[in-house]
């Protein structure tokens, strides 16, 4: 008879009653996700539930339905946003439902993808296979999921500092002498000075280039920067080009640069975090050109590819370097010849983790259901809505767009004549802030050559155009209010 | 109306179809996990799998539960193991069907906890507190929700880093004059290493030092280095002290460490991926004792305490260190003081990443849903269980004990008079797949002074008594046939 001691057994003891609640709660999340539109977009937690989320540790057993009821309560009316028609902030993913399922089975299997030799590892294997040969990466190349572009680029960072220096897993970072130097442009994101900083090469090894009109990396900069980084003695190991850069989506000239990171013999590593599948599609593939010749490239699926937080991935050209950067032994995680401990390689041997979740499923389930070709349409689909939107902007009196839009991102501010630009980096800010709070739209705010500007990113598969359309005449209400307040 | 073109949009077509499939989805996720005691610990995925887990990416879109009966299939028989009542390898978690629905429930809501003002900030900072005040550290101490213990220590190795070089982020490490240096056990997980190698202090900068007969950071040995380092003009910053060793489950001196830690001003780090958790109860308390002086603390929540992968933590006490280490601007990460973009601090100034899941909901589910208290008996309990399987072993005599059952881990290996160690060392990896291969049960083999041993560890809220009796009859039968084949 198996009847453990009711207090240390996790599980049900009432299955079916866990079964009822589970059901409840997946129908409930199905109807918040059918009918997200109705709500609003966004919504401040409210200052009671706040100091509920303070309590301290609970000490005893709850019925999973209580538990189930506090959440509904408490937790779950308070979401980011981007999974609304209308959330149009920063760089932020949709999220499907199926990738939501996908996520709760990986959640019961409860796999630990870190190595060994079972179903996930396989799973994880071909979702990498299938990006190395959409970017033109040989058979040989590697890769790893990661929760995102931040952990792929310092993967990326720590493999070209691997390639760089001898030795350096043992011997750390010489920065003092010959010091290792990399190179992007200042429309870069801040994880790769982060990532250059944790590596231990500091952000000062970090050289920051200048753009051109169009937010692209200034390639005569760059050539001049790595002759005179050579003649002082500096050692140039990276270029970081950006294939959609965060704050107006441009795009580096990668072909430029592979050429000279391929002259200079220096690694090319393409921050494609939300950009890079845009390769999927024939249309804005030729715009990525050049990316195919990359040493690394990092990209998300959870921003464009919409499958639920989080889920990266970096890819590395040169399979055995990536391999030399993270491959280390313990008595714990030998290889077995057959067995749970078979299965080389161990994806531990590509990055800093041992323990891994099984996000490579959330990904498999939405190519599997949605394909290729489909997830393509929804990215060019937001890509022509970025221009309808600019058009509407463009026409609109009160608006100016301060970048081209390359793909989903138009940046705009408002024309106020009389009003210093100072205090319209003000309005632009507080206007970000108003129709957040409206609940009706998200949109966020940057700073854009030096000034303030009202930020439009696309990136989202319920957006209909019609909701894009209703965009002007709010930001024009609440400009218009704050303006009369200011004027009252 | 609102009638998107079918090949832009990623919901379903018919909700109701969804809905049906993936309460199907649900339905069997619980029945296997219900049932898991019928099924085999582990089984290899046949080739014919693995040759479908190689086709290229799909371009075309599919029915959802076509997808769905697809990894039925080909994946979900296929698990790690660590779900079912006889898996004791390594140290894994065995999940609850709860957290996977909380799993589920952080998919839908599609949060990306980075920052900004959304519900699930507050939920992670609730963990977090509860966690730091077990521990006693002060209120204004920090932390972070990461993938498990590899990124707590890299984080812990950083925030210490910061403490230690003036303006590290910037200028990067210097370890050609006057290195940091840092200490741990020769039984440290392997990961620190790694952590130094990723920080670019370099693997040489870690000190290893012996242990005791109990498998315990020599602090003898400790003073010593740490004198001899200062004399030869290296920086000690660093001591990392294990809560539960990998191999034998092994507890270093903690007190002892926080003194000299203390008196020499050197950053003490805890890893307690497995143990720290122990802390909860009451009995087991007192063997972590020193912990509360730690300088930073790395523990999962997927070993232990049974939350699905992945989900660890660090804490740390000198909150301003930390966010010292990863605190990052630009311009569209700008904190403002209402709407979506306010909610300071951000979880992204702790940590490296800035793209982060809601992996605290799980977390929450388990403590809400469970109580410390019940989660302190399961850990009790399996404690309880490797000192009844130790004697077990102690009593049979094809087996000894090779190192002291400090927690839930136990170490052994066969006696067989006339066999080599060498020999022994082979048939004990032989035992360890062929138990995995039985399908029966899962342990692994690790090494213990420089010998072979099978290592039981239970980390396993499922185990019954029954289930650990049966394994010494087991492992008798594959040595005996193992034996028998060599003989014939």
């Amino acid at each position: 008879m198996l009847s453990p001691p009711w207090w240390t057994v996790l599980d049900p003891s009432d299955w079916e009653a866990f079964r009822s609640a589970a059901h409840r709660a997946l129908d409930d999340a199905i109807d918040s996700l059918r009918d997200v539109r109705d709500e609003p977009v966004w919504q401040q937690v409210p200052d009671e539930i706040k100091a509920r989320l303070r309590e301290p540790m609970p000490d005893r057993p709850r019925a999973f339905e209580d538990v189930y009821g506090e959440y509904r309560e408490t937790i779950a009316p308070y979401v980011t946003g981007n999974i609304h028609p209308r959330f149009w902030g920063w760089v932020h993913g949709s999220g499907t439902p199926g990738g939501a399922i996908a996520d709760m089975l990986a959640a019961f299997m409860n796999s630990n993808v870190g190595g060994r030799d079972h179903g996930a590892v396989y799973v994880e294997r071909q979702v990498i296979g299938w990006f190395r040969d959409l970017f033109g990466m040989p058979a040989d190349a590697s890769g790893l999921l990661v929760s995102g572009s931040s952990a792929a680029n310092f993967i990326a960072v720590l493999a070209a500092r691997t390639r760089a220096q001898e030795n350096v897993r043992a011997t750390g970072v010489h920065q003092h002498d010959a010091p290792l130097v990399g190179y992007a442009s200042a429309a870069t994101h801040a994880c790769v000075r982060k990532a250059f900083e944790n590596a231990g090469l500091g952000s000062a090894a970090l050289r920051v280039l200048p753009v051109d009109a169009n937010h692209r990396m200034d390639v005569n900069a760059l050539r001049t920067t790595i002759e005179s980084d050579r003649s002082t003695g500096n050692r140039p190991f990276l270029i970081v080009g950006n294939a959609g850069t965060v704050d107006v989506g441009a795009i580096d000239p990668l072909k430029e640069l592979a050429e000279i990171a391929q002259r200079e013999q220096i690694w090319l590593h393409v921050d494609g975090a939300f950009g890079a599948p845009a390769y999927l599609s024939q249309t804005l593939r030729g715009k990525l050109a050049g990316i195919e010749s990359a040493d690394s490239i990092a990209f998300d699926f959870h921003k464009w590819l919409h499958v639920p937080y989080d889920a990266g991935c970096v890819l590395v050209r040169d399979g055995a370097v990536h391999r030399a950067t993270f491959a280390s032994e313990g008595p714990y995680i030998t290889r077995m010849p057959r067995g749970l401990a078979a299965g080389e390689p161990w994806f531990t041997d590509y990055g800093p983790e041992l323990s891994r979740g099984f996000r490579a499923l959330k990904v498999w389930f939405t190519l599997k259901e949605h394909g290729s070709q489909k997830l393509a349409h929804a990215i060019e689909r937001n890509c022509e809505q970025a221009r309808m939107f600019a058009s509407l902007v463009d026409a609109h009196p009160l608006f100016e767009r301060v970048a081209p839009v390359e793909l989903q991102i138009v940046v705009f501010r408002p024309v106020l004549p009389g009003i210093s630009p100072v205090e319209i980096d003000t309005i632009v800010d507080e206007a970000a802030i108003r129709v957040q709070e409206s609940g009706e739209a998200v949109l966020s705010s940057t700073t854009v050559e030096g000034r303030r500007a009202l930020r439009v990113c696309i990136t989202n598969h319920r957006t209909q155009d019609a909701d894009l359309q209703r965009l002007p005449a709010l930001l024009e209400a609440v400009i218009g209010e704050m303006r009369s307040t200011r004027a009252g």
